[in-house]
């Protein structure tokens, strides 16, 4: 932090090419605000900038930075810079890496790796993508019950150098399966005499190394824990997860949701940094997808253009009806996304939420109505603007509004549920795919309303 | 996790009220465990279950709780009770609970605290809502620069018992400034004989008590910390912030920006547990502002009544257009917010974001006008529809779809920015908002260029 003050002069000393000097300073500083420095100078400076950093600082730097930036800095490298930035890198972040790359260009970085690096990485890459093995790193601290607290600390004292966390240890059996966690903090505080069994209270929380990374997100805030282990299905101790790398995926996965909820495919890179024509593809894919649906609507309003031709009034208020059924929708799928997503509702509540949107719909749909009757009648007191049949077109629009809204918002809410339950991404039910939907429908309502009230009148 | 299966179980012995049946089980639970069985059972049994918990295991269940729900018992528990579960929680938990309450019921409970924690209790609540000081606890280790590891760690034995967090170790100098953060790891590795300011590498990263707790999330993102030390504008360590509050902060913001950006007031309680007249209220709040704005359209389509009735194929493309600009403009308006919210952009670029955003609605309306007009000569070609003009009138949607693309896009874009600028939320400016002002604008674009082109044919 106190160091970004220091950046104009870094650019200095980098375009005079000072870079004894460069290097003395940049030794000095938090492998965060390198990455953050690397972050800002021209594409062809940074490899400049990271050779000057010790090796130590050099890993620890690259595993602060964007995946796109260490794709770039590694194209950059000679093998053997390659290989010793790999084999030291905490094996969670060098998953995420491995994750971006094309797999050729993995199985040439593999190789790169020591036999025993080898092995961890293959592994890690085995689990499911957005899995929980993904996410995980081997470098944990694990005792065994029978060990007395003095035995377990010289252990961690000798082993934990590589560990992710000291915070907490994890206390397995002879056979390597899970049985507790214990916080280091009981074991200083212990007695050194005392066994780990005696701290033990065999409450519990594990990961499953399959579960979904979502499902660790809603762990972790449901347990305010800064570690957790992961098991595989016979319980086994595989490695574990840590709450930044969760803070990371739950800020990841709240972006992917808000921007697909706006209507257009996740970016997975930031707005500033991803090229015009990337973000282009992104949002083309789905703006054009809706217009084509959204035609239907001059198809629809094809079909009533007789009575559009003699009560041209009835056009007035299509933007006015389509575009409440859209609004509520969107309130409603948004709604069902985020609960769905943050785990305070699952499919099985699918008859709650539809008996609760219903009689929201209802509800809401009668207040606009309302406001939309107040609407025509004031402006007919005014203007007598809708002429003698004025009472039947506020009648139109009322039921209208109150059809339309009431749909909008069923449809919203189960049009989520719907795609979880064919495993799509709920979040696809984005605003504007619900309104696109609800307007086609809405036209269908209104016409019709109008039909059944006006035919004989107006029509 | 394990203990849920346990759940129809308990439910059973509170049924039957084998009350120490009950006390011997839940007192082995996890505190998370017994905060959601409590969340799951009947109002009036909560109090039961919470009665029957050890002093120190109500205290840790209790924090769990989601705050209405420790209002609920607080209103069920005798004086003595509250105060011995208040005065025992954590700082920042008890400030999350007073935040909730109104002001006469914050002054009753500060009252039960011991003249300690009333002390604690009252700075903290004196930090503006939403900053870093609310989310605080004073609960930390810190030890001076002078000392030798080995004193270090016996005082870290002594008076780490309360500390949320012993990962990291903070370094103070004789007047309580703080110099450097170590982690806990560091002291245990290193020669007991050696000073602690041996170990100093005297980069420091700190929040500011007085920062937004959405920065505190950005810092803790960019620097992978489980703790973060909170210092005042002199440099005094007055606190620390932990990675799981930050967990939680980085949740509700981002479950608040999708309600927002989905068009209604952010609900602050779970859909589930909120009382469906309470969610009503966030929803037609906006619902009916929204209304009110598409009332524009049918006061600006009224302008355009001559035109329709000349020539009624107008109508048909409404929908159509004014759904491109709405989506568009939820497009643009999401990315801004999300990447807004989480530090990737700020007021600055503003100019960046323009030029951006006008290249991209160029180029997004033209691919929609495009289609559109491709989709007006096909019908043409198969039916005739739109006879003799259907150039023009292909003409006249494809120059509207452009113009209103590249409006939509820029608003979007720009609201908010303008609401930030503004000291709004930039969230407020919701994919519904957005679509609703351009709608409007949308019809005058779309009925403007008509005129131009369809003047002396059409119209």
């Amino acid at each position: 932090m106190l160091s970004q003050l220091l950046r104009p002069e870094i650019i200095d000393l980098l375009k005079e090419r000072k870079l004894s000097t460069l290097k003395e300073v940049l030794n000095d500083w938090d492998p965060a605000d390198l990455a953050t420095l690397i972050n800002q100078i021209p594409e062809k400076e940074r490899v400049i900038i990271f050779r000057l950093l010790k090796q130590d600082l050099a890993t620890d730097t690259f595993e602060f930075l964007e995946v796109e930036q260490q794709i770039e800095l590694i194209k950059a490298m000679g093998n053997g810079e390659v290989a010793s930035i790999l084999n030291e890198m905490a094996p969670d972040d060098r998953t995420a890496l491995f994750e971006e790359l094309p797999s050729f260009a993995v199985k040439q970085l593999v190789q790169l790796l020591s036999a025993e690096e080898r092995k961890v990485a293959q592994t890690l890459l085995g689990y499911p993508e957005d899995s929980v093995g993904r996410l995980m790193t081997p470098d944990y601290i694990a005792v065994k019950s029978g060990w007395t607290i003095a035995e377990s600390l010289k252990y961690i004292r000798e082993n934990g150098e590589d560990s992710e966390t000291l915070n907490i240890i994890f206390v397995i059996d002879e056979n390597g399966k899970l049985i507790d966690d214990l916080k280091i903090r009981e074991l200083i505080f212990a007695e050194p005499e005392s066994k780990i069994s005696d701290l033990m209270d065999e409450s519990l929380v594990a990961l499953h190394v399959t579960d979904d990374q979502e499902t660790a997100v809603n762990v972790f805030k449901q347990y305010d824990r800064i570690a957790l282990p992961v098991i595989d299905k016979n319980g086994l101790l595989l490695g574990i997860v840590t709450v930044d790398d969760v803070l990371d995926v739950a800020e990841e996965e709240a972006t992917e949701d808000i921007q697909k909820i706006g209507g257009l495919t996740a970016l997975e890179e930031s707005y500033k940094s991803i090229p015009l024509l990337k973000m282009l593809k992104k949002r083309a894919g789905w703006l054009a997808l809706l217009f084509i649906g959204e035609m239907f609507t001059a198809t629809a309003m094809s079909y009533f253009e007789i009575e559009i031709s003699k009560a041209v009034v009835l056009a007035l208020f299509v933007p006015l009806i389509i575009s409440s059924g859209g609004n509520s929708g969107s309130q409603a799928s948004t709604l069902v996304i985020r609960a769905l997503s943050i785990g305070e509702i699952t499919l099985k509540d699918w008859l709650f939420i539809m008996k609760r949107e219903m009689l929201s719909g209802a509800i809401l749909g009668g207040i606009l109505g309302a406001i939309g009757f107040i609407r025509i009648f004031a402006w007919q007191l005014m203007s007598d603007i809708y002429g003698l049949h004025w009472l039947l077109i506020g009648l139109t629009v009322t039921i209208s509004l109150l059809g339309v809204v009431l749909w909008g918002t069923l449809a919203g809410s189960m049009l989520p549920l719907i795609l979880k339950k064919l495993n799509f991404d709920p979040a696809t039910a984005s605003a504007p795919l619900v309104a696109t939907l609800v307007d086609v429908t809405g036209l269908v309502i209104y016409f019709s309303v109008a039909i059944l009230i006006l035919s004989g009148t107006l029509l």
